[in-house]
Order: structure tokens, then sequence, then C-alpha cells
């Protein structure tokens, strides 16, 4: 049990996303979604997504829950700007222990981005630019091509920290451009394989029996109902899903379609 | 500094979304969203959002981690239903220690759903329907106008935790008929107040600085910069939030209006 869990789980990823703005319900945290699909592809499990304010304490305690939950990778996203109130390196410093100092290498790359903006040279780099620069000790950052602010990577014990920016196109850019390999590498190349079909005129509760067999008779493909409402003239329709992760794309398919085509004889029968 | 902390936090929530859906970025989480912002709105505060997977052992740790840190309310959104995969209320029962019982209440309201879709009697009460009224030991059901599984509520200690079903249509008709007047009296009838200006031709970084000062002269204004991209001919738009928590509306809007014009000033004086 324990062993067969610990291979499923090849890579382990944490999502992190810092913002007042997300809990007060302005905001629609759609990077975490992008997330979680873009780390489900490249092979990896995102086990936990939790959203924080913009606060040290609160950041540096997230943190450090799931470090000590022993994932292979914590994502995080916001709080990296310029302003006050991005506070997500502060956060991980103090989770991680490594003290902030200005990093030259993320000196040098937002130096860049501000001479490419052709501002007259006093306006480059302010005080609140420079704060981009400062990593805790022994980071990297991660060439950001669409923004100022670079994405940082800092390793604690066996996990990769990544902070990325809260805006889309800029944490999107970042984790396609270096992010999405380390999640392959780490996974093993893993795939993650999925298929849906709709049944109307059962209702939910009635599948459920079926689901349990159909899970039974085959061992890792995951199947989980979503009813999707509006009773129509044949009954309600409910999608149901159907997943697993596989070392080969082949594999997996003929996997995840032999567990379709028995569930389509159970349904078969039953009526 | 405590003191006036725990005042703002009249009435904390966390929020527990539960679906593997929201882990494998099949769905985008629209429910956290709808239900921070109508927390915010009734004068409560949400201090995270956590989602996980279907998994008890999971569900139990996050609802524990979360009584732990003394918040009022927990709502948990998702694994109601009739199926192997709705898992909350045995990770709440877990999480409490209080047992998964029977109740006659939970029994009566789900036996009413299913008499009005007019089932022939023998498909009304399978086992998969009655175990929408396996509650935790003391709780209570809440009434669901627009489907099966009804909405649970559980004391513990002083903390309640309110399980609603993921459907979004579900959730938010138990939440408007039986949650929002919770979460108003418990927050003593404050109000949120929120207003937004944009300022275009002035880059993040050099905001920075004004905004430092507007809140410290504007004590418990929250103002947060929001980058709206597209540097247009005039330069980047930049969206401010301006926003507080009060005890009346007009207090707080006289607040946040008096921050704007603070912010309005320094920039004048910039240019």
């Amino acid at each position: 049990m324990r062993s067969s869990e610990k291979t499923e789980l090849a890579c382990s990823v944490e999502i992190i996303c810092v913002g007042n703005e997300l809990l007060i319900g302005k905001t629609l945290n759609t990077n975490a979604q992008w997330l979680a699909d873009q780390v489900t592809r490249f092979g990896g499990k995102v086990t936990r997504i939790t959203e924080i304010s913009d606060d040290v304490r609160e950041i540096a305690s997230v943190v450090g829950e799931a470090l000590k939950r022993k994932v292979d990778f914590v994502i995080t996203s916001g709080g990296l700007g310029p302003t006050f109130d991005d506070k997500t390196l502060r956060g991980i410093s103090r989770a991680t222990g490594k003290k902030l100092k200005l990093n030259p290498e993320a000196l040098r790359l937002v130096r860049d981005r501000y001479k490419e903006m052709s501002l007259p040279k006093r306006l480059r780099l302010t005080k609140p630019r420079v704060k981009m620069a400062i990593l805790p000790e022994g980071a990297g950052p991660i060439p950001n091509p669409v923004g100022t602010a670079p994405g940082v990577l800092v390793e604690s014990g066996a996990a990769k920290l990544i902070s990325l920016p809260g805006v889309p196109k800029e944490l999107k850019a970042i984790f396609e451009r270096s992010v999405a390999e380390m999640i392959r590498r780490k996974s093993g190349d893993r795939v993650f394989y999925e298929s849906s079909m709709s049944v109307r005129g059962v209702v939910e509760s009635a599948l459920s029996p079926l689901i349990d067999r159909v899970m039974q008779r085959n061992r890792q493909v995951y199947v989980k109902s979503h009813p999707k409402g509006g009773e129509g003239r044949g009954g309600a329709l409910i999608e149901l899903h159907f997943s697993l992760i596989e070392k080969s794309r082949e594999e997996a398919r003929e996997r995840v379609i032999k567990a379709i085509i028995d569930m389509v004889r159970m349904l078969g029968k039953r009526r």
C-alpha cells in the first residue's frame, strides 16, 4: 500500500497562491487551474492548492507546512513584484532560513528589462525595482521572457521552491520556458491520461455502485461522476471522468478504454 | 496590535474545496471565488482557501488544521453526494471525533426530495441515497432547496463547520438561504467596502512608495496595485484597489474616499 502510493507520487507538487484579491473574491484563481493542468500533463501530481493573503507570517507558515509534507515541488504564484505587498520571497526566506540578499544575476536580468524599455538612465534602477533582485541566499533567478520580475528557484532539502509572478501572462511564460521541463524530468516522463463519457437517464446515486465495481476491476484508474444538472426529458446528464497516470501513453489509453468498456457493459445489463 | 487584529477578525472563515477535478486542473474553482465574495460582503474575513483531493485522511487533516487555527467558520464544498468518492463527512467525522450515524432529520429531507421526483417507491431510498443522511453525531442538516444532498452543520468547540455540495447551483442556494445570515450575525453587521481607480503612465514600481504613504496615512484602508498589462501609448494601465471592513457603510465609504483623494494628490505632485 505505502509503496504503491510512493510510486504514484513520483513527482508531488503543492501550489500556493498569494494575494488578498483571491480571499475577498475579487479575482478568480485561473492561475491555480492553469498550473494544475500543466503539472498534471507533465506527469506530476498536485496534492494541494492553498490561497493565502499578502502576509509574511502566513506565507512562511504555509510554505513551511508544505516542506514538512516532503513534496518535490512547491510552486507559488503572486507577490513577486516591486510593491510593498509583494512579500512572497520574505515568506520563503523565513520558512527556509535563507537570508534575503541582492542577487547579482537577478539584478542583471531586471536591469536588462528596464534598458529594453528605454527609460532615462536615472529612472531605471529605483529602489522598488532593485527589490525584485533581492532573493533568498543560494536562490537562482528564472528568466521572465515577458515581464520585469524574474521567477525564483530556491532549493530546500530535497524540495524545489519555485516562485512565479501573479500576472497570468508572465506566470505562463516562465513555466513553459523553464519549469515544465523540471516537472517532466522528475516525474520520469509519466503521462496523465483522461477520457470522459456522458450518461443520461441514470441518477448519480444509482451509478455509485457501478463506479465502485469498475474501480475495483481496473486498479489505478480513477472514475468520478460529475452531475451536469438540468433534468432533461431523458433524465439528468452525468459526466463520468476516467483518468490515470502511467509510464506510457499507449498503456494508459488501453487501461482507460478497458474501464470505459466495463462501465458501458454494466450500464447495458442494468437496463 | 494583537487586540486590533482580533477586532478585525470578528468573523474569520476558512474555505476548503474537495475534489480531484480541482487538482488535475479539469475544473476552474468558481465556488471558492463565489464563497469568498459572499463571506466578504457579509462582513466575514476569509483567511485561507485550500483545495484537496477526495481522500478521507487529507480532508481530516486539513479540517483539523483549520480548527487548530481557531477560525469561526470552516466552509467546505464538494464531496457530499451519494457516490464512493463523496468523503467530506467521513473526513469531518475523523477530524472532530464525532461518529457518523443516520440522522433522522436528514433522512426525512432526502426522502422528501426523492418523493418530489416521483420515482417508484422501491427506487427512492437506495443505499447510496441513505448515505446522504449519514452525518457526524450532533450535526444538523441544512435544507437544499434545489438538490438532493442537504448541507451539513457541525459544531466543534467554538467553530462552526459548514459542508456544502460542490454543484454550484446547490452550493449557492444553501448559502443564500441559511449560511449568509450566520456570517452576518457573527461579524456583527460589519461591511466590506471597496473602490478602484485606474492609473496610466506610471510604472508599478514607481507607485509603490506612494501606496506605502497612503496606507500609513489611512490606517486600515488596504491599497493594492494590479497591473493590467498591455503597455499602451500612454504606458501600462494599473488598477489601484482600496478596501476596508468597517462598522458602517458610511464610515467605510468616507475613509476609502479620503484615501483615494490622498493618492490623487500625490500622483498630481509627482507629475
